[in-house]
């Protein structure tokens, strides 16, 4: 069992997944700059696990302020500067915003109560978003494992598994769900430069469970799939528009090209709270650039002549075209994705990154 | 002015590329074993560049055996045993056949002259090869510039500079030619792993140069060409078949195809040693298997979990359909490929890789 995120009395605990593989490292946050800087620094990513830990990191700020006993004024006051520090640590990934409104909604909906109602409910909601967001995997791994055929030889890009949310995994959630399911099932993972969360990160949570991985560069996949020994694509996703356009790690728009071209089915795994439906398609997502430094130095290792220019998006959008499915927790959807996703009800309204 | 490789009284002088950018060190090797052993290790690559390396490394095994007078028929089974371990090092890049089955013909046609002619000679037909592999280059540069608009970003996959090859270089030739033409052009220079030519070499040589570049994960260039920001794309090539399939770096099919679904045009800039019109279609092309370290593995730094299986090939095969055009010495040549390769005469029967 990966412990990814957890709350305790002490305060919100991380697997530090910058350290992974090399060493299974734990860190306690006792305050919502903490959790805050945790976000930034990626010891945790993955939208649903960003989700969770900006759940959290607003919990613990709201648990902290309500100690000094403010009036209900000044705990507002602390409340908006938390929202507004914890939404802006990354901005692409939407569960984050999703989170900060969920939480904002159950501070409204209980302020008449007093400060320590409204620590209590902060702490509960921030709880009950985890267990939800297992739950919403486990919940997208039956409906999603039905596209899986046995004997499967899956491609994944970066990791969407259980350390990509509170536990089981989006992409590796429908691919675990297979493996439960009886079928016998290999996986491709994309090491996923610059930050290498699937040799890192996918090739250790999948080892652990058994389910035969092979680690290969990014620019093996298109080799693989002309080869045929590739049979469908799943991926995870940071923000998906309402026309079904998906924001994901960068390489997964390449990923899907190539996936097309080859005749392989192209799937999505998400919750519903990475469906942004304030956009109508994936231009308006906003593609977070990273320091260039992800690119020119591997784990302490300069890789290219010192400061030559790097770009480093950490993100790109897939049209909804390459996209054969998406699975969420509520079942599997196909194009055209507007006239599902706008029956949905995303618990949001969702609020603009900083 | 970049020394890849260079014929001294020493011995066969290479720039180390392993080491490249951090240290620019230079190995001599003095016998044919060494020469071997440096193209296997890749201390040189490059398909033009392994092509001299190879010619290099016969003459050098006939200068040491002449020297120990052996009869004709002594030296014919020294020689044979130097071309077959030659031969063997990498099975892709077809330059080097085409230089061992050269220096074979020019051992066959002096060798009714006796040793000291034939050493003569197979040095002689080294230097030559390292001479014309130059004059390819500057003649692939003033033929390919054509095709490289003023103002152009221009995507280059792997290393296809003057480290590839005797200098100048192939693709990389082709920019640095369009540059002396007056044009102003940039580079985005994909890393290329798991070897990182990108990131280290071609970054390496532009840099000196003064072209600008930008060193980009494999996985981005998918998102710039999306984006509009690439103009064309222009690699090398280890192997061409006759009807213009193009083996080349793994990865290339990968950029090809993003490269038409984006309507960017993709060129190949290649020597006619690269032809291998013994083969209909790249079907017929090996493909070298590397360890699975050099995925596993950063410049001595794990990136996975340890033994975690990786796959290691190191080339594919870009079907003639995604090629724009093909860019050799002796001009621009356009699909149908086979209808102008059939003209050439690429001076050689090929043999088998062992």
């Amino acid at each position: 069992m990966i412990r990814t995120i957890e709350w305790t009395d002490a305060g919100v605990v991380m697997l530090d997944q910058k350290r992974l593989p090399a060493e299974e490292i734990y860190h306690t946050y006792a305050d919502y700059e903490g959790v805050a800087e945790a976000i930034r620094s990626m010891i945790i990513r993955g939208a649903p696990a960003i989700g969770v830990a900006a759940a959290m990191g607003l919990a613990i700020g709201v648990k902290n302020a309500a100690a000094e006993s403010p009036s209900i004024e000044e705990l507002d006051r602390k409340f908006d500067v938390i929202c507004r520090v914890i939404a802006g640590t990354r901005p692409t990934a939407v569960n984050l915003f999703w989170a900060v409104d969920r939480m904002k909604a159950v501070y409204a909906r209980v302020r008449s109560q007093g400060t320590e109602a409204i620590r209590n409910a902060l702490i509960d909601e921030a709880l009950t978003t985890h267990r939800e967001d297992i739950e919403a995997n486990r919940a997208m791994g039956r409906a999603g494992q039905e596209l899986i055929p046995d004997g499967a030889r899956v491609l994944t890009h970066c990791n969407a598994g259980a350390l990509a949310t509170a536990g089981y995994g989006t992409a590796l959630g429908v691919i675990r769900a297979a493996v439960e399911a009886g079928k016998k099932i290999s996986v491709f993972a994309d090491e996923t430069r610059p930050w290498l969360q699937g040799a890192r990160l996918t090739a250790w949570e999948l080892a652990k469970d058994g389910i035969p991985v092979t680690v290969i560069t990014d620019n093996m996949a298109g080799y693989f799939m002309k080869k045929g020994e590739i049979d469908c694509v799943i991926v995870g996703a940071d923000r998906i528009a309402a026309n079904g356009d998906v924001a994901n790690k960068i390489g997964t728009y390449s990923v899907a090209v190539l996936a097309r071209e080859n005749r392989i089915p192209f799937y999505v795994a998400a919750p519903v709270s990475t469906l942004d439906l304030s956009i109508p398609n994936g231009d308006h997502i906003p593609i977070e650039e990273r320091s260039p430094d992800e690119v020119r130095v591997i784990q302490g290792v300069a890789i290219t002549p010192r400061d030559i220019p790097a770009a480093n998006p950490a993100f790109d959008v897939t049209p909804a075209r390459y996209v054969g499915a998406i699975i969420t927790e509520r079942g599997v959807v196909r194009a055209p994705y507007e006239v599902v996703f706008n029956t949905y009800d995303t618990n949001s309204t969702f609020c603009s990154p900083a």
